[in-house]
């Protein structure tokens, strides 16, 4: 594996597997009452935040400190960055503090990457949402997910359903299925659908009715409000009627067909309450996914210095 | 004892007790001068605030990291919150990154009972104040400070004086004190007394004078000076002439009696800067014994592994 | 030493060497893959911020976690400050949940003498910034900077440029390094040089160029771009023309001489980029070193219990 994680494209389908196995093994912990691992104690991960996303970040948090790594929270709002300090500057004040990772997320397309490849620093970067670009733990998390209620991802049929063109998510998810061997489908209203997905390696529809029969999970993406009744944009009810996954809908999907969908959620209008709270839905279990996935890839980036999972009596090494 | 900690309408005065005999037992670590115990090691405590309140969650977040635990700072301001995500959907969140115990603050009355009570999660919630209706644990802080210093609470005569109306504080105390055997008696204006207060297991008054006399303790509450001048307040000169408790007025006190306040004081509104600093004041007793309170809800709530207090020998097992 | 660091004023020759070699001797395990000593195990560091300094903020949160205490951060903002607490409850506050340091900035010259000698807490008080007053970890690791760069600061010429009037860290550093034995002389426009610069125990200029060649290191000051175009205060060209150090006048210096900014930079202002990421620069090496000072500062303020550096097997202990 390589020494950041910055896209889904960087990714083999053994990295992939690797990291999928690895929070498998990781995800066990969970279950013990002392959800804690001595493996990264004495390791700084810094999460830089040039945007605000309490999910996320509270989930590399929670990620971290299981493995006993010690967490900088860097929220680069009211920063010195505010004061005009330069993403290289902010990246070498880092390298000096000895941050061993960085998990970044950055509103500009590009921000992980130069993070990363500009010579700057050291430190493994992990990509945390950047701009409409890449999110790939997310990926991961949703491919764990289906790994585990589907058995497999080779030959399985995934639609990914909303506004595809903002989407990082939808981008990762693409990349990373198809290296997976899954058959992916993009889903969007014209005006919504990269004219780019031609070159990706998925089909796309803008319809919804005639492809979720076919579909053994289908992936909801957030929709942006701020987006909606702009000129390329469908109105809320209009968005809801056609792209929208109520319980009819979802009705039309084979009987061990997964719903997910990458939170927050808009209830009532890219999903309704009723399929996000049926046993159909897999929401909950992709954010405890998360957990596990981003453990494993912090782990297996930074290389701790004891396995991945220690014997159970970890007490004396905390 | 229950599994949440919503309101002190929920404690017996059994479990009051072992609270404040817990809180007894982990105040003895305040003066040793590694003041962590490995109790609650590998757990997670997530400060969910839904308002600022830097007093409560540093408190409660010294208290969980004395007590080992991992705690992970969710202010919902910024968040996905206002992205728009409910209650319930960031609740699942949390549930599925494992936390095992929420301590919330939130500005609606009944916001920390639908978090715990709506069955979107196993952890333990721990009421942090919502709206206008409870904060317990401060009342236990308070209670704990009451027993410290009157040797016990039967009998003994409280008074709670200003804002009651709008004061989950003194909700809070009037039940828990009242179950643990003393008489309250609460004193505000005619426009800040609530009208159910007939039915409250307490006596009230609008005039402070006559009242003071008779006290073993007097609890001033905090005055949002946003509220004053508004049609149903008096003016601040005219608040502190009736209701504030300065020097003159506190020798109206009995010597024994004691002044409380819960923080952070208005000096010279409710409370003179004299009154606050005298010996008889006992507002930093109060914030330490938070601690001690707020450790031993935690420990009793997530059910440690380990003795409240271990041996002193505890080095090797953090 | 004393109990608090307030001001470099405070510091002995001996006092500052006795910290520049324990930071040296701390610096050592930031080459280790587990940079974490058991040192302060159980005590508990306040970050009080009443301004924004994120890179100060992380750089002693980093600093303290390396020596595992416990860390809570408060920013002022949003807090019960903001509903009108005096610094002294404050105090009192964080003094009663058992803070064993505080480390404070303010915006107001003088404010962490004020939490320190008021007589209202027992912590130690760590000066990260009052007004424009001092900031004395950051001359600090400046004076550990030139002597790991220089040998020794004795007779050694240092150059300090820039907006003097408003700096602390020309104080600080015009105070610690004179006292070290170091010659300092303040270069700054005729309206950012302080009046009392007469009395201080350096010369000063209003002409950069004739200075540089005697120059054994040159601190560029940051320009706060806010006050430019102001009165009292050249343009941004202007500024840049006369005071900003481009490669051109950089080649001025001695070939020994190292060029030193405490961040963050104006890149093209004070200083250009050329110029920054040169070898001469020590700037990254200043951010690197400011954690080992304030672990030294923090373990020998807090009297840590073992030895600043223990064995290499200290993993059963944290």
């Amino acid at each position: 594996m390589k020494r950041h994680l910055l896209s889904t494209a960087d990714l083999s389908a053994d990295d992939a597997t690797l990291i999928l196995d690895t929070a498998a093994e990781l995800a066990r912990i969970a279950d013990r009452p002392i959800k804690k691992l001595p493996t990264l104690r004495g390791r700084t991960v810094v999460n830089l935040f040039y945007e605000d996303s309490t999910r996320t970040r509270i989930s590399f948090e929670t990620a971290a400190k299981r493995l006993s790594a010690d967490v900088i929270n860097f929220s680069a709002k009211g920063s010195s960055v505010s004061k005009g300090e330069s993403l290289k500057d902010t990246a070498l004040t880092l390298e000096a503090m000895g941050a061993d990772a960085v998990v970044v997320r950055h509103w500009a397309s590009g921000g992980a990457y130069r993070l990363a490849h500009a010579g700057w620093i050291r430190s493994a970067v992990v990509n945390a949402g950047d701009g409409t670009h890449e999110h790939p733990t997310q990926a991961l998390l949703d491919a764990y997910t289906l790994r585990s209620r589907l058995g497999s991802l080779e030959g399985r049929r995934i639609g990914i359903v909303g506004d595809v063109l903002h989407s990082r998510v939808a981008r990762s998810n693409v990349r990373l299925l198809s290296t997976l061997g899954a058959e992916v489908t993009l889903v969007a209203p014209p005006t919504l659908m990269p004219f780019a997905v031609e070159g990706w390696p998925c089909s796309s529809s803008y319809d919804l009715d005639p492809v979720l029969p076919k579909l053994d999970a289908v992936m909801m993406l957030r929709v942006q409000r701020e987006r909606m009744d702009q000129a390329f944009f469908p109105t809320e009810r209009e968005y809801s009627r056609r792209y929208g996954l109520h319980a009819q809908r979802m009705a039309a999907l084979p009987e061990h067909a997964v719903v997910m969908h990458p939170g927050p959620m808009n209830r009532g209008l890219e999903i309704s309450a009723e399929v996000a709270d049926s046993t159909r839905s897999t929401i909950t279990e992709q954010v405890a996914n998360g957990v596990s996935v981003r453990m494993a890839v912090l782990y297996l980036l930074l290389g701790g210095s004891e396995p991945a999972i220690g014997t159970e009596n970890e007490g004396g090494a905390k």
